[in-house]
C-alpha cells in the first residue's frame, strides 16, 4: 500500500498499553495526516512504499510531546520574575501593563518554536489575546487546544495592596469571554482539526460568580472542557475567602465545577483531603514542576492526585517564572522533585514522567483519541531524536534498556531532530521549515525593547528583588 | 599590543566580585593561555590587536563551567540504575564488575563531549583507573583537576548483604594508591598545567583507618587536597558505627580530617550541627543536585554549609544515576530544590548557582587563582553562548538584566557554541575540533555492548526493580 511518509528502522515507543510500549526496530507508516500502521520494520516495509522514508536507524520515534498548560504570550517578558516574593504584582505587572497584543503576538512565535525544538508538538495554550496568538499556530504548523484567559480584573491589579479584594469590571469579562467564544465557533477544528479550542477561565478568584456560572454554561452547551487555575496560590484562597467564606475548591464543589469537565491547574495550596476529592470528581490535573518551584518553592500534590484515581499531567507554564518551555526539562523536574517530596527514589518514575508528557496529557485536554500515542487511526504527530548525541550514549536494550531514563533524565531538547505535525514535517534536522526563525527571534527582541522602554517607571517604582539584585551587580 | 585571540562586542560576565561582573559592552583578549585584557569593547579594541577575532555580538562570554564532581568513567553505563531502590547493589555493581579499564576510558571521553558541549571547561574528575583516564583530557584538550578513587574494597562487594562490613584488602589499596601518587608524581602540572592532580579517597567507610591515615599524611606531603564522599549514605554511616562506634563526622574530626585540605563532596546525611562543624572547619562541600535527587531523593545541605560561613560549590557527579553531566542543568536543579526544601523561592537564586558552577567551584578545588573568572593574568577558558536561541529571547538589558537567570533557568546547553579552553579553541559552532566525536561515541557504543553481554546473568540475578519494569514494558 503507498502512504507518503514511511519512517523505518528507529526504537518506536508507542506510548500504548501500560507502559511505553517500545518496538525496537520499528516502523511508522503515515497517510495524509493520520498514522496508518506502526510495527517491527520487517512487517510495515513489507506492507507499505512511501516516496518519503526517513531512515531511523540509532534514532527514537515517538509521540511528539504534550503541553498542556502553556501561556506563550508571556514569553515576551521571559527571565524578568524569578528569586523573587510577590513575583505576579512586582515582577510580571510591572511589565505586563506595558505590553501590547502585538508584542504578546512575538512572544508567542519564539516560544512555540522554543517548545518545537525540544519535541512538543501539541501546545495546551491559555492566554490572553488567543484569537490573535492562535494565528501563530496556523502559521507553524503545530497542533494547538487553546483557550482564552477569561478574567473580569483590570490590568493595574498589581497596584492593589496585597490582601484587598480584586475588582471585577464586568466590561472587560464581556471581552475576553466574546473572544473565547470566538474560539469555539471559529477556530474549533480548523486547520483540518489541527487547532481545537476549549474554555478558559482563569481561576475562581478572577471573576464574578455570575460569569464563572456563565462559563460554566458554556461548557455544557459546547460539551467541552474548563480549562482553570485553582487553589494556585495562598492569594487565590484569601480572595475566596473573603468573598464567599469558604477555600477554592469548596466553593467550586458548591457550584458545581469538580466534574470530569474540570482542568484543574496548579492545586497548589490543595490539601491532601481536598486533592482526593477533586481526583475523585472526575476532574483532571496539571502539574508545572520548574514553575511552581521557582515561582513559589513548591511541590504540588500530583502524586497524590493519581494515587487518589486522578488522571494528571505535565505542563510548562509561563516563561517569566519558570524561564524556559522544554518538555523534557519539566519531566526530569517532575521525577525528581516528587522523589524530594517523598524522600523516595522510585515514587515517581521516568515511565510516569514520560506518559505524564504523551498520553495521560492527551486524556487530560481530552484528545487522547487523536494524539498522544502511536496508533493506526490516530494524527500524525511524531517526533525523532538522535540516540548518537552524548546525552543518550551508550544505548542498552539487555536485559534492561536505559533509552527511556537517558530521555527523561539526560536528554537536553536538542536531541529532538524531526517534528512531524499532522502529517507535515515541521522541522528537519532541527530546521523549522514553515516559519522564518531568526525573523521571529528578531521580532520578539525588537518589541522587547519596546517594552522595556515603556515599563520603565513601573519598574522602578515596583522596587522588586530583581531591582535590588540589579543594582548590587547580582545581575 | 598584539595578542592570540580578540573576542569583542559580547556580554561578558567575568565573575568578577560579589556578583557576575557584567560588561554590557564587553571583550576579552587572550595571549598565550592566558587573559591579557578584560574591558570595554572600546577600550580593548583600541589597545589590542589579533589576527583571531571572534564577533560575540549578541553572545555571552563567560568563564566555563567547573564541574567540580565528576566520575566519567562511569558514563559507560550511563542510565541503568535510576528510579530504584538499592541503586550502587542492584543497578551499578551488576554491570560495572565487567566494565574493563578500556571501557571507562571510552565512556569517559563521551562524558568530556558532552560536558564541553554544554559550557565545562575544567573537570574535577574523581573515577577510577585515571592514569588512563587522564589520557583523554591531554587529547581533548580539557582542564582537568584529577584524583584517583582510592578503596579497599573489591569490585564483587555489592554481592555482600546490605549492613554487613565491606572487606578490605590491602593489595587493593596499594595498587589504588600507585596510581593516585602517580597521578601526583608524573601528571601534577603537564600540558603547560592544563592537568592538576589532587588525593581521591573513596569515603571514610571504603578503606582502612590506616590507609586513610597514609592519604591524610600524603595530602601535607604534596600540599594538597582530598576530594572525598563524607556522609554520603546511610550505608556509610552505617558502616562506621559499626566499625568505630559513631558517625562519620565525628570520626573524621577525631582523626584530623576536617581542615581546609578537605573537599567534602555530598553531606547527604549530615545534620545541620555536623554540616556547621565542616563549614567552621575550612573544608569545602560539593553538592550534586540531580544526582542525589535522582539516587536518594535527598537536598543536601548545601544551603546550610554557606549559611555557616563555608564555600560550597556544583558537581554532575555520575551518568548512572544522574544520567547526565550538564552544569547549565545542575544550577537549575540546585537553586529549585533548594527552594522547595526551604519553600522559599527567594533563598537560592541565579546568582548564587551561577558562582557555584564558577569561581566558588575554583576556590573549592583550589585553583581559583587560575581559573572561575575572567581577569587578566588566569588562564583563558572561555565561553560563548548564543543569545538568540529561543531560550535567551528576548534579552532585556535595563532597567533590570534577563540574561543570568535565563542562562540558569532557561538554557539547555546546546547554547554553548564555543569553548577556549587554555588559550586554544576546543569547540567552535558546537564542532569539537580535537578528537573525533563521532569516532568517540562509536567506541562508547561498541564497549557497552560488550558489558551488556557480559554482565547479562548479574543483572537477571541482581533482580531489582528496573529489571521489574524492563519485564512489565516499562521501560
Amino acid at each position: 500500500m503507498k502512504v507518503d511518509i514511511l519512517i523505518t528502522n528507529g526504537f518506536v515507543v508507542t506510548m500504548e498499553g501500560r507502559g511505553v510500549g517500545m518496538i525496537e526496530d520499528g516502523a511508522v507508516a503515515i497517510k495524509g495526516n493520520r498514522i496508518e500502521a506502526v510495527g517491527s520494520s520487517y512487517d510495515i516495509m513489507r506492507e507499505y512504499k512511501a516516496e518519503h522514508v526517513i531512515d531511523a536507524k540509532n534514532k527514537l520515534v515517538m509521540p511528539g510531546f504534550i503541553d498542556a498548560h502553556i501561556h506563550t504570550g508571556l514569553s515576551i517578558i521571559r527571565g524578568v520574575a524569578q528569586d523573587m516574593t510577590n513575583w505576579m504584582q512586582k515582577g510580571i505587572w510591572p511589565f505586563s501593563k506595558h505590553v501590547t497584543t502585538d508584542d504578546y503576538v512575538k512572544g508567542s512565535m519564539v516560544n512555540i518554536i522554543e517548545g518545537i525544538q525540544a519535541g512538543t508538538t501539541t501546545f495546551g495554550d491559555y492566554d490572553g489575546h488567543m484569537t490573535e496568538l492562535v494565528q501563530n499556530y496556523i502559521k507553524i504548523g503545530a497542533r494547538a487546544r487553546v483557550a482564552e484567559l477569561v478574567n473580569e480584573i483590570p490590568d493595574n491589579v498589581g497596584d492593589l495592596p496585597v490582601g484587598e479584594l480584586y475588582p471585577f469590571h464586568s466590561s472587560i469579562g464581556e471581552e475576553k469571554l466574546a473572544r473565547n467564544i470566538a474560539l469555539m465557533e471559529k477556530y474549533n477544528g480548523i486547520e483540518n482539526g489541527r487547532i481545537t479550542s476549549i474554555l478558559g477561565p482563569h481561576g475562581p478568584d478572577m471573576m464574578s460568580l455570575e460569569l464563572l456560572q456563565e462559563m460554566k454554561g458554556l461548557a455544557d452547551k459546547y460539551d467541552t472542557k474548563l480549562h482553570m487555575h485553582v487553589a494556585q496560590g495562598d492569594r487565590e484562597i484569601d480572595q475566596i475567602e473573603k468573598r464567599y467564606g469558604k477555600r477554592s475548591i469548596d466553593f467550586l464543589e458548591e457550584q458545581g465545577f469538580l466534574n470530569e469537565r474540570l482542568i484543574a491547574v496548579h492545586l497548589t495550596e490543595a490539601t491532601d483531603e481536598e486533592t482526593e476529592r477533586v481526583a475523585k470528581s472526575g476532574a483532571n490535573m496539571i502539574y508545572c514542576a520548574g514553575s511552581i518551584g521557582i515561582i513559589d518553592g513548591i511541590v504540588t500534590p500530583m502524586l497524590k492526585f493519581i494515587e487518589s484515581g486522578g488522571t494528571a499531567c505535565l505542563g510548562s507554564d509561563q516563561a517569566p517564572g519558570n524561564n524556559c518551555n522544554n518538555m523534557i526539562n519539566e519531566m526530569k523536574f517532575a521525577a525528581i522533585l516528587n522523589k524530594v517530596k517523598r524522600a523516595n527514589p522510585a515514587v515517581f518514575n521516568a515511565t510516569l514522567a514520560l506518559r505524564s508528557a504523551t498520553i495521560e496529557a492527551a486524556k487530560v485536554l481530552g484528545i487522547e483519541h487523536e494524539v498522544g500515542s502511536l496508533r493506526p487511526g490516530k494524527k500524525a504527530d511524531v517526533i525523532l531524536l538522535n540516540l548518537e548525541e552524548p546525552s543518550f550514549t551508550p544505548v542498552i536494550t539487555s536485559p534492561v534498556r536505559n533509552i527511556i531514563p537517558n530521555l527523561v533524565y539526560s536528554a537536553r531538547g536538542h536531541e529532538v531532530e524531526t517534528s512531524i505535525i499532522d502529517g507535515k514535517i515541521v522541522m528537519e534536522n532541527r530546521k523549522i521549515l514553515t516559519i522564518n526563525h531568526k525573523k521571529a527571534v528578531q521580532d520578539a527582541q525588537e518589541a522587547a525593547n519596546g517594552i522595556a522602554e515603556r515599563a520603565r517607571e513601573d519598574i522602578l517604582e515596583a522596587e522588586s528583588d530583581i531591582l535590588t539584585m540589579m543594582r548590587e551587580g547580582m545581575l
